[in-house]
């Protein structure tokens, strides 16, 4: 809450005293986490007769334990130093396209959080980089993420050329702005309401940068509003309405448990992208949306339903991964977890990334982004904030995403007709059950089995895709 | 932040969390101040050659770890959750007109109050109600609150009584509403800009209680907006700037020790009412202000200057404390005063409180409460929730703010002329320098002295309300 307050209320002067109360607060809780009598009670624990649920409570308990106890302090208190002085200057470096100076504070980030990879990775058995994505992704490997982006490469860029080749013969017409703020906002929270989202246990706000956040009694998300396009804060109000309802509805009985806690990251990312990607743009919520956006901006033929959706799901490459299309987005994250790869596992320096980006970029998307830092390597928080080993959970999310509408399609057939109906309830009724109230009573792997009956299947993210954007094969 | 947060943000499903984060935060800082090791640490502090600062931060830390240590940890929660029922109860039952069904919460709260009482006496060799007080006006006495009160009877009745007569053939324009939510909101922004509001470290906001909080770098407030009724926001934001101003003006450089904390209730209350009554009904102030009613409203004639200062300034007994107007206001708290003090000494019961009402709201205001306990002896908060000793900071606050204003006109005897040239700067740079900055590092009765050249002196207070409502006396 004090975070979500310093993003999406504080006033400036209030900056220091929070970071201060927050660092207080992070101190108490590494406190409570390396209490050295834990050692004994989860031994203790591990010898008692448990059933499944203090079971599942316990690897999680254990889980949290090993990572908070794995890094030496001064490495802790050295890292959030870092990473905050690092962060803090991108802010400025980045718009003044300063990748020297960015890159000064950078090193010492990648030289921490190798030391960070190294001792996770010798408290955990993993490998370097998967020691790092484990805090992010559980159970996830390195192994497997190759894998399946190195299939994704396979197919995507000559899927992103055809989809392009058939787009370019279908004329859209653009919306007419401006779009009044009020107006965007009253319209975000119609959306919220279509979407489920419970207003008594959570709130919208605006900050600089979208997120969710709050606790599952209440859970407050934010956009943000461009006067001249209405697209990011309606698309990016249904992203977080997908990590806000999942919050919302994780399991009330056992709040407060480990076991009652969102899954992982790329889970998450699974129910945004569920939002924002699967129900947002198909066919059947574009429908309900077009007559919201002609009451609350006024009528105009780009609300159309048919030019809407094309709208929605236009593919052009671009620079920015935030604002990058579903088709190209894969591209944007693969791109990032080659390279923060090879510098945690110290094949390159942090020296080598911006040629290594010029390269990736030209290669995947064929987009020029040589002595563009700004739009290019600088363009993101994470790694000068120091999270390596998070960008795979997006490009995961909607591979879960595709994964679980597929199931959904396997149990509901009459699914897109009853979502072009207007109703809502099939997907909402799925995701709770098989996702949002089983939180983390089961391991990543369990839950994907459990819920669509097999492991985690890129195949349906192709199929997804190849199916709205090509009209090729069912649904 | 997490206070000011539910009050203002909080949607309502969030309550439990939020009670129970506060519940553990409150846990954790109760053991922080009952660590056996401070014990040790006061007394060597004790022994020390210490300057000045040092040894005002000596005595506040003591104050603090004295108050914290002085009640058994039971008691701390048997109040918490009796203040608790009964005043979640008192919401329902205040409407209700339910005096039996509040009775029988507030005895458990007022036995508890005694046993509290009892054990800050011991601790502390005050008087029971003293003890009590003593948490809100440290070195305040119940010898000198009933001499002061004393003395204020003596004279208030008969001035309200002048005062009404005269006021009699002063006729005054009401204003015309409704009065838009949003202009009232803008007008309450422009008028905190007037006082010198900082905006880049606080924030306005709503609450059904209006209130100021937050910390020094970082100052939160908030009004309520009646359509039919302009003046309970616009007046409710200029005394809650007076307690935000005090607090964004506390010693910078020595923040975060007990010395740059806020003197007491009381003070804090001269701060609020120097902004609300001294200030903000004066006719300099009240001149600057009716251009921007008819700026935000629309122009009425009950908006010209002199009206708008006769509607400010109308005397008229009500049942309502947060209502009544500067003069008739201390009655309310004697009333308070004497039946909370008869209270915690044990001579008298909870039940006999509403005759007792009756019969005080009679002599002093000459109003009928009887069987209207919702408008009488149910109308506060403050004995539910286990608050006994408070009242008095509020009229203490008003005398304090009349001496603050008469030593004002003694050193800048042209104080009223620049208030009606719209130069507010005296008054602000006399409150920084001989209040705001001061904070802590005095006593009352040291600041007091230090500010205005005496002790607490309620002629001050006498004057003043002889010279605004009769224009008896210099000024």
């Amino acid at each position: 809450m004090a975070s979500w307050d310093r993003a999406a209320m504080m006033p400036p002067k209030g900056s220091e005293a929070r970071a201060q109360a927050l660092a207080e607060m992070d101190a108490l809780l590494h406190r409570m986490r390396t209490d050295p009598g834990l050692v004994a009670l989860l031994a203790q624990a591990d010898g008692e007769p448990l059933d499944d649920t203090a079971r599942s409570n316990l690897r999680e308990i254990r889980r949290d334990w090993k990572s908070s106890n794995a890094l030496p302090p001064a490495l802790v208190e050295a890292k959030s130093l870092a990473t905050s002085r690092c962060e803090h200057a991108w802010r400025r470096q980045r718009p003044d396209d300063d990748w020297a100076g960015f890159l000064l504070n950078l090193r010492e980030v990648v030289r921490l959080a190798r030391e960070e990879a190294k001792y996770l990775a010798d408290s955990s058995g993993l490998s370097l980089y998967d020691a790092l994505m484990d805090q992010f992704e559980p159970d996830m490997t390195s192994v497997e993420v190759s894998s399946t982006f190195g299939d994704l490469q396979t197919w995507l860029p000559g899927l992103i050329r055809a989809v392009r080749d058939k787009q370019a013969s279908e004329p859209v017409i653009e919306p007419v702005g401006p779009f009044a703020k009020v107006a965007q906002r009253a319209l975000s929270l119609e959306v919220m309401a279509l979407l489920g989202f419970d207003f008594e246990a959570g709130r919208l706000d605006e900050s600089a940068h979208p997120f969710s956040g709050g606790v599952p009694e209440d859970t407050r998300l934010t956009t943000r509003y461009y006067e001249d396009d209405f697209v990011q804060s309606l698309m990016g109000t249904i992203h977080e309405t997908g990590h806000a309802r999942y919050e919302q509805n994780l399991p009330r009985e056992c709040l407060g448990q480990p076991i009652a806690r969102a899954r992982s990251m790329g889970i998450h990312e699974s129910q945004s992208l569920s939002f924002e990607m699967q129900l947002g743009r198909s066919a059947g919520f574009i429908a309900r949306m077009a007559p919201l956006l002609a009451a609350h901006f006024g009528a105009q033929p780009a609300f159309e339903a048919g030019n809407l959706q094309r709208l929605l799901t236009r593919v052009e490459p671009g620079f920015i991964r935030v604002d990058a299309d579903e088709l190209t987005y894969p591209a944007h994250v693969m791109l990032r977890y080659s390279i923060e790869k090879r510098l945690i596992e110290g094949e390159i320096e942090a020296d080598d990334i911006p040629l290594l980006w010029d390269e990736g970029m030209a290669s995947l998307l064929g987009v020029d982004t040589s002595g563009n830092f700004n739009d290019g390597c600088m363009q993101d928080v994470h790694w000068g904030a120091g999270l390596f080993g998070y960008f795979p959970c997006y490009t995961l999310g909607a591979m879960y995403a595709a994964q679980w509408f597929a199931a959904m399609r396997r149990s509901t057939p009459e699914l897109d007709a009853r979502l072009f109906a207007g109703d809502f309830a099939p997907v909402f009724d799925w995701l709770r059950v098989n996702i949002w109230q089983q939180a983390s009573r089961w391991t990543t792997a369990e839950l994907t089995q459990r819920a669509s009956g097999e492991r985690l299947n890129p195949l349906h993210f192709r199929r997804h895709l190849q199916a709205r954007y090509l009209g090729v094969g069912p649904r």
